[in-house]
């Protein structure tokens, strides 16, 4: 079981988005007799307990707070970020792009903090399978703790290894590179994908790009996209609606590739954008 | 099983994805016999049938396709359009956005042709349902065909009814309204998911959201937030790395809100944003 | 004279910017005697006049700070916000538009604390003439202050008075409006306006977007054209460039229009944009 | 005499845009006798002199025609593009930027087809000047005719001439490069600039960005600034306002620097984001 409770009422065991006023906002694992220490007062998990999800209530000294269930963006965002954040908005569409659905078996390198991990073990489901290389056995033993907390454990397959020797896996169908040189590891990526699968990395400077890109043509992948996901927040106010005064500008450039078997070079370049545009 | 064979060849009823020169593309279910023609030749499907996705290939008069498998994107825009068009960067956003993935049980109106459908479908998995209301019959049994193509129809329960006299349904986690004037259907909306649940709507104009944003204040729904994604997409030409000279400059604003039980009307405006600029 | 001195080096009465470590910026006139204190020590105008613009210099206590001559933005920027902030990149595009240039007649209202009437006065010269209308005399009195620190009062008629009533100028070009209902005086508008004349506003809401198109097209106004513009930034760093990590993402929708004869109600939809998507 | 007559009326000599139905969009020189030929009809000079700007009229077989006085972004874009276009959304930005206004002396190189000439022309007005370098004497002579239409052409010196020999001038406010390679002559530059006065260049992609700013580093330029100008529109429909389907996602990347007297390396990064941001 992940997070995802079906229940109308909050229960032992379950995550709980906790939000109280000026956006303060906590998720945690409600267990009896345990308490939340917050600058507005103390919340009681025993008061929580029980009580439908959706509900406004009090901190011991009368501030009022929400119990939520958390979306997966909060889960997201509640992974403490040991090293590149991941966002919703890039995320959302890296899913969507590749088709990562119930019962995909994805490759990734590497685990950091699990937040990807997390999102790609959610959407995959019982039935599928996430296979997380990482160098770093400080952060997989953070990951860990943090798919464990989330119920998605179970999903996932960590290896604490050096990608410059190889994946295990052959013949995948979706690899996502979250490393900090890329470029480096493209033949490794061509050996464990299928023909046609989807590769995805996420970079966040143009020189990076340029370097992906010239790797990703040399080991003759095709259908190369680069694009980026911008999120532009309104003011939820109807008398006076407008964007909000700022926003994030940037978090990373998203490239997309397949490894293809050709006869020759001409790989035609059909990115989802040439069809919104026609 | 939904279109996504695991297959490393295509085999006789899988969809695939043929693409051409000068971005021609096709989705095709392949059957033995059948021939599909383009401007750039014929291909028959016996000729694909067997073949590595992923795989070059030549039409009857010598001009080059290849052969893969549709990501989810793909997908979503081979669907017919006969009402407003759901953008892969906005579906998967709310897929995140609302923790969408295996099991979950969501409620949509208006059906359409069943893009947002198939990607609810798609999301939930075997574990999931999707109950999706459409008051036009006709647009009903054309997205009922689009479901089949996929294979997604057995997790879709499609009810040819006005929304007016309520959703069936009670406790749900998360309802999407993609209707012409989901203003009109809020209190229904409400009666129908569990507090702390999920809402969302997506709407093409200012004007509609400020009287989205009247009604879900009038019936108490809080943690409003209303928000445009945006794709930029870049040339992917590592000697001249820059964005495309055009893009899509606007689908629909994206509205979310969650019924609340409240005691009073202070509800914190408690965005995604809110967290990521601090 | 303007503030824009042709000297190489810095002269008494000049307006010189200052700019320090960590973004510390100031604009003052320098002066014989005269002292500026900072967090980083005290510069003495002394050792400023007679110096070459673009020299780096020293506090009295060894920090270091550059001597600058301030462009027309740092000049918008460092004039007191009592009313809506007018950024650059705003006012750049309205001037561009409206071929506001030398020897232009402008008419203004609201003057707020003068820095779009210190744009137009800078940019319609000697030769030209800006007429800025105010209802509040403690903003006026501000605004001339700020006029004449930049040498550009004498390009500027300041009245105090209700547009209400009206405007006394009649066959205007250029009709700048910054007021809090512009909706309300769009037939005051008309009646100064020359025939094909530039009308220009910026508002901050959709709401406010909406009324003011209502009441131009009730005027029979055409060309009518509504934009935003924004500015992105990048970190100038050759070895990782990339954008910025946050930005403005928004001041205020930009609306043009121009008065017409007509003897009907066909005015063709006419915007730049068209030409630039062709 | 520029191009922008303060007549109320069309006078024989003035520079017209005549607009049509679906967006047709001539600029003409009013001249008796003459006659413009379009698809919808013949439109006689003399039908236009004596005519009130901003006026309906009718072709020869009865098509609704609209006369106005062109704005400095109408001229800009009726110059025919021979090299790299300027958007009026760029040039109004960098006008405002480096304060190029009436009496500004300004250097600029390549002169193209003269389009960022007329603007810099007009903004700098009588008692300005602008010094513009071509290499080809073809895109010159273009320039010129350009200039002459639009009565701007004494206030420039056009002089045909490599810029890889230097600029003849020196202690310049304002130079603007606009060639291929800009990297290559920032040494002609800074010869040429008075310190602390204003650089700027906009070059199509990411990696001349990358090597412009390695050139300016080099050359001991500070405040360096790179930044997009975006341009959105909005359909001015007031019952459904929103943006429109496409925009324009990409024209150049600005770069301005300032030439420095420095005795150290430490320049702060000081651009206006900075002070937005605050």
């Amino acid at each position: 079981m992940t997070w995802q409770s079906k229940n109308a009422v909050a229960q032992d065991g379950d995550l709980a988005e906790i939000v109280g006023l000026r956006h303060q906002h906590f998720i945690i694992k409600l267990k009896p007799g345990e308490e939340l220490h917050t600058h507005r007062g103390i919340v009681r998990h025993d008061d929580l307990i029980g009580k439908p999800w959706g509900s406004q209530f009090f901190s011991h000294n009368g501030n009022p707070f929400f119990l939520l269930q958390p979306g997966l963006s909060d889960i997201i965002r509640s992974i403490p970020r040991s090293t590149q954040i991941m966002y919703p908005k890039d995320i959302g569409f890296m899913l969507v792009y590749m088709g990562i659905g119930p019962g995909r078996i994805c490759v990734e390198a590497g685990t950091g903090s699990g937040s990807m991990t997390a999102a790609l073990a959610f959407a995959v489901g019982d039935t599928g399978k996430v296979i997380s290389y990482e160098i770093n056995p400080d952060f997989q033993s953070i990951a860990l703790k943090n798919l464990q907390r989330l119920g998605l454990d179970h999903r996932v397959i960590l290896k604490t290894r050096d990608i410059r020797d190889g994946f295990d896996e052959k013949d995948v169908d979706v690899l996502f590179l979250d490393v900090q040189y890329p470029y480096d590891y493209i033949q490794q990526v061509k050996e464990t994908l299928k023909p046609g699968g989807f590769f995805c990395s996420i970079v966040p400077t143009t020189n990076k790009v340029v370097l992906l890109l010239d790797a990703l043509k040399r080991e003759k992948f095709g259908f190369i996209e680069v694009c980026e996901v911008l999120l532009r927040y309104y003011k939820s106010d109807a008398e006076h609606f407008r964007p909000t005064d700022r926003m994030v500008a940037h978090t990373g450039y998203i490239v997309f590739a397949r490894p293809m078997i050709i006869e020759n070079e001409t790989i035609p370049d059909c990115s989802l954008e040439k069809f919104d545009l026609e």
